[in-house]
């Protein structure tokens, strides 16, 4: 099956943003592998050590950087529920290119927040993301901007498989990776480039009980019928699988599991207490995931992506309860 | 007047500690700007991203690598409410050190466990830091191990004034720092490294309203009798001066405030919500010193440095009340 990008995708994404991101820190946590117990060395990528606390600066740098100097100047637009948005501000900000981001009303206030102080323009509209993408559609026909979908966009599957080339760069033994999915981009990203120079490294997925339309997709080995998402990991809270990211995840994963919310916020506890960085409740769902995978990865190497840290504190509080 | 330590000591300290640690980011958060609202541009240096989660592991392997073979073998011992230590710690295990730590009783668990996790020995002895470094002394000699004082030694200072070297690398502009003083190893760090590279930035520094010895006995001009400290801040309860930064404190300071728990605690507030990032009392209090500065600075470029992250649930709670 061809992937939806190549490694030299890759390679020139990882050269057009290197000007503007240093590589994140790849760490072991003793009192992390201990408290999970299952005999497994935990490499915690941290992803929520970049400007903006989150991976998707790396897809919003890479989309925004392969413009042309026309689509630059015209400006470019997302649906975002906000990592992708502050991806996409702050490479706007950087480059000097307008950005727009539609996100659903009642989103996280501090991404939101965020993405304003980055000099975007914050258009609310809709009940979720999806409603998000059609607005996104509709307004970047009418006023001539680019679309810069957060997954279904080759410079922002490259952007975010720019990860798993660090984390080789960094790791001294890798067995396997296990990802949290949304739209798929850190997956997939991870499956291009490990194919391509590690082959022996498996990667898993895991997604919410509230919001499994990926896991129930990859079950059926075709995309089911949109699933509300319920899930307080907003970063995750997708109700559809993209058609860009699902081929790929439907024949190349290794596994994939569903932990519920609760898990995922005892999974962020566990972080906040073992490594004592903040984590939004998608930046723990890798955690959750390989706890649900247990057995399968006793006694080896296993990178997990704290994908954000961009948690506001009604939800903090519910880590610490 | 002379300074304990010259930049070539500092520059040495760089060479040696290279090999170990990368560069910690140095960020602008437009946002954290408009919260504090008084037109002073903040820059946040992350020290909470080093490995430790703290600044002093830049001093711990500063002092480590300085050790002549003989003394790498007989292994270091050093007093520490726990960033310290966590630095020793991380130093020891790197280098192959054994490193003992003494924590009086009542410590911060999440630092204990964490320099256990290390591999050091940990030692709990008396109700404070001073009682605890007393025993260390002791140890030292019974034992034949080099101590390694968390203020009153060399290359720990050295190690403290990597930190301004970094933040001149990265900084635009820079007009003052301000820096939270517990045995004053970041602050006499700095003004070395400014005394010798760029003179007119000017140095303050803060404390806690419930541990002010060092800022009464700066307005005193010499040291004042020991107050028991009381603040929660742990990375900054100390109870005297120190003989090697005192001096240079008292000389060189362009200002001293002090600011309450209740206000460090807010600045901690405000970090996590407009950064999040994770950031221990100790860590905030940099921030509510500019605060108090808020007159002095207007208009200006002021860096503070975020110096650890290590704070444990129940004081995480207290934040967010």
């Amino acid at each position: 099956m061809t992937l939806p990008i190549s490694l030299d995708d890759v390679l020139a994404a990882r050269d057009r943003i290197a000007l503007y991101l240093t590589p994140t820190p790849l760490r072991n946590y003793p009192e992390l592998d201990d408290a999970i117990g299952c005999g497994v060395r935990i490499l915690v990528k941290h992803e929520n050590h970049q400007p903006t606390n989150a991976f998707k600066i790396r897809n919003g740098l890479s989309a925004v950087t392969a413009l042309t100097a026309e689509q630059r100047k015209r400006g470019v637009i997302g649906a975002s529920s906000g990592n992708h948005g502050l991806g996409l501000s702050y490479a706007g900000r950087a480059i000097g290119v307008p950005v727009t981001v539609v996100v659903p009303f009642g989103n996280n206030i501090d991404k939101n927040s965020g993405m304003r102080a980055l000099g975007a323009r914050l258009i609310e509209h809709g009940e979720d993301y999806d409603s998000s993408v059609v607005e996104a559609d509709r307004l970047c026909r009418e006023e001539g901007l680019t679309l810069i979908h957060s997954t279904n966009n080759k410079n922002v599957l490259a952007g975010a498989a720019t990860i798993t080339l660090e984390v080789l760069d960094q790791a001294d033994e890798l067995d396997a990776m296990v990802f949290a999915v949304g739209g798929g981009s850190q997956t997939v990203g991870a499956i291009t480039v490990l194919s391509a120079l590690r082959p022996g490294v498996r990667v898993y997925a895991v997604q919410s009980e509230q919001a499994p339309a990926g896991f129930r997709s990859w079950k059926a080995g075709k995309p089911v019928e949109r699933i509300p998402p319920r899930t307080i990991a907003d970063g995750v809270a997708t109700g559809s699988v993209y058609d860009m990211t699902f081929p790929t995840l439907r024949d190349r994963l290794a596994g994939f599991v569903l932990a519920s919310d609760e898990e995922i916020l005892a999974a962020a506890r566990t972080l906040l207490r073992r490594t004592h960085n903040l984590v939004e409740p998608a930046g723990a769902a890798g955690l959750a995931g390989l706890s649900k995978l247990g057995d399968e990865l006793v006694g080896q190497t296993v990178c997990i992506v704290m994908t954000g840290g961009n948690i506001d504190e009604k939800t903090l509080r519910l880590v610490l309860q």
